[in-house]
């Protein structure tokens, strides 16, 4: 049953600019015919993950967003704080299509990729908040019988960061992590992961139903960061487990360095003797996210062996190599409905995305708000 | 002309006590007789590091300190600040000796190192603020003819950083660094190796008359963070330089992120094309010193591609490995008159390290105020 029909298609755009306004709008573009090696895939299921909301709201606040009317029909917009505006220079007027993951149904092919047609798909590869996407046929990992797209929609991004980050960890010499704002779809999937893999998670989140709902699924050390003896519980679940590395999705504030300070005094614990400079074990937090987008603030009393940086999949990957990522890739499809199973709150439609009241709820990425975009539903 | 009064000597203590007091003293200690491959140096000169005035005022006030009576005798004292208490835990109580490096007359020696007696050799070893000290021949570098032990006295903490933030650059796959607190001691040294290198250099500098210095040093980079200018300043000898490597004596405040947020703008003028995560260009931010203690804030303004971390000598040359080091240490014997060289504003006995009003200069730490200890003139 494959119709003619993707030859257009509604694609989700976002334009900063150049007075400070970011423009967000639905343009009906056409589908490219696919090539050789190229298939289109009716996208059926792409979701609004952290790392799509940067590249989408551009900053603005999303409790600011207003109906009104562009060039080219209705948009919806809202104010770029100026300290942003700076560092958007480079796509100021562009349109830009959004969306790094998804999945559909393959409807057209070109001569090479015939046997596709009909196949349910994932993709991983921009611009998936569209109704159709023609892509390399590699860019698509067919999911296994039974998998819907729903399922297999947030097949990259998520599942290969969290394994990505327990790569990192056993690549740059630690043997257990930190991670932080625990249970999101990402955090879940990591304790799921670390828990089948036998290592040590310390997950810090921000509230008690968290804490709980971690537990539910097996977590041994959850540290609530709303709790009075919050960083007691940190010291103490970090001197146990000897975590020397976090990931850590907030960035600002001061709990990258509550995380140093709690290592740091876990490691003078073992050490013994003095040394003026603290102890010499190696600890680091790498900053993934930006969930609390003010200053990061380190008090650097965690002694001089330690690292603050940023940490993204991309370049992790690009560093790991094909037979890391096709090993992490098998993985994951493997275990797509158990330990990379995500939760969406709700699905919207792509006018729907675009709504200031539905913006105002996906744009907090609070945990246990992420929505899932259904173009063709 | 060797005597036998070396078999006692005095040496400076700093105790932290449980109640928050650090204690500076006086001590007379008996040399050890030395063994086969040991000999014991006559200390003539002894520099006031940033490095030991860490151990040495255990981030007391130097203005707060008071002269009080001790156990053994009169002592100088001041309060520790509470916040850090928590960090001195294992050496409370403990009389600790100070002083990295320094150098002198070799006074006495083992049956192995009997031609050493006379000569004068530079030191590194801890506890060099004594009158006399036992230790291994291998910890002494002989100086060449003509080099006095004032002249040798910081041959190894200042000349080895300067030559290991080349060596961290180049092994890091930078091509040029930024130096902050430039006009040091430190800093000068480092812009000598620079010029002889022909490594680009950004000096960073908080007064006008310390731009001057480094620019009759030949300096071609200087940025003076007082100026209106500064952060553009910055910018253009970043862009200029492409240097994405900087190390940070000062540690507080907001100074680490603008070079970061400098050197990102000067990659992404390079970049081109927009990317939401920023510049690809790895930058890093290596924190040494600590001269200002308030925290370190970072606004994240500067992409992903980040780091900022402590970096010290020891495990640098730990990691570097015998090789490097051996050519290091030859090139500062063989340049410790010229790039090497070091300027003191006063040289001190050991009683007068320990006066009040003395403390309040050297403790301050300020650019063209370093003391240089005398413990048998």
């Amino acid at each position: 049953m494959v119709s003619s029909t993707y030859k257009t298609g509604l694609q989700l755009r976002s334009t900063v600019k150049a007075e400070g306004v970011l423009e967000l709008s639905l343009l009906s573009v056409p589908t490219p015919e696919p090539r050789a090696d190229e298939v289109v895939v009716r996208v059926e299921a792409t979701p609004l993950n952290p790392s799509d909301l940067g590249l989408l709201l551009a900053g603005a606040d999303p409790n600011a967003f207003k109906s009104a009317l562009g060039a080219d029909g209705p948009v919806v917009a809202a104010a770029v704080p100026p300290e942003m505006m700076r560092s958007l220079g480079a796509r100021l007027g562009d349109s830009l299509p959004v969306g790094n993951e998804g999945a559909g149904v393959v409807v057209a092919a070109g001569t090479n990729a015939q046997a596709m047609i009909g196949k349910t798909v994932s993709v991983i590869g921009g611009a998936m908040y569209s109704q159709y996407r023609c892509v390399a046929a590699a860019q698509c990992l067919p999911l296994p019988e039974g998998t819907t797209p729903a399922d297999g929609a947030s097949w990259f991004v998520n599942p290969m960061t969290a394994l990505g980050m327990v790569e990192t960890m056993k690549r740059e010499g630690h043997t257990a992590l930190v991670h932080t704002a625990a249970a999101s779809n990402l955090g879940q999937m990591l304790q799921k992961v670390c828990l089948k893999d036998e290592v040590s998670l310390v997950n810090i989140v921000r509230k008690p139903e968290q804490a709980a709902l971690l537990r539910e699924l097996g977590a041994t050390y959850v540290c609530d960061s709303s709790s009075a003896s919050f960083m007691e519980d940190l010291i103490e679940a970090v001197s146990t487990t000897s975590a020397t590395i976090a990931f850590d999705a907030i960035g600002g504030g001061k709990l990258a360095g509550q995380i140093l300070t709690a290592m740091e005094i876990a490691a003078s614990r073992k050490a013994g003797a003095y040394s003026r400079y603290g102890s010499s074990t190696p600890k680091q937090v790498y900053i993934y996210g930006n969930l609390d987008r003010s200053p990061t603030v380190l008090n650097r009393s965690f002694g001089m062996a330690w690292g603050v940086g940023g940490w993204l999949l991309t370049p992790f990957l690009q560093k790991a190599g094909g037979e890391t990522i096709e090993r992490m890739r098998t993985r994951v499809a493997g275990e797509l409905k158990t330990t990379f199973a995500s939760q969406y709150a709700r699905r919207i439609s792509l006018s729907e995305a675009l709504q200031p009241e539905i913006i105002a709820v996906y744009g907090k990425q609070a945990t246990g708000e992420k929505y899932l975009i259904t173009p063709n539903a």
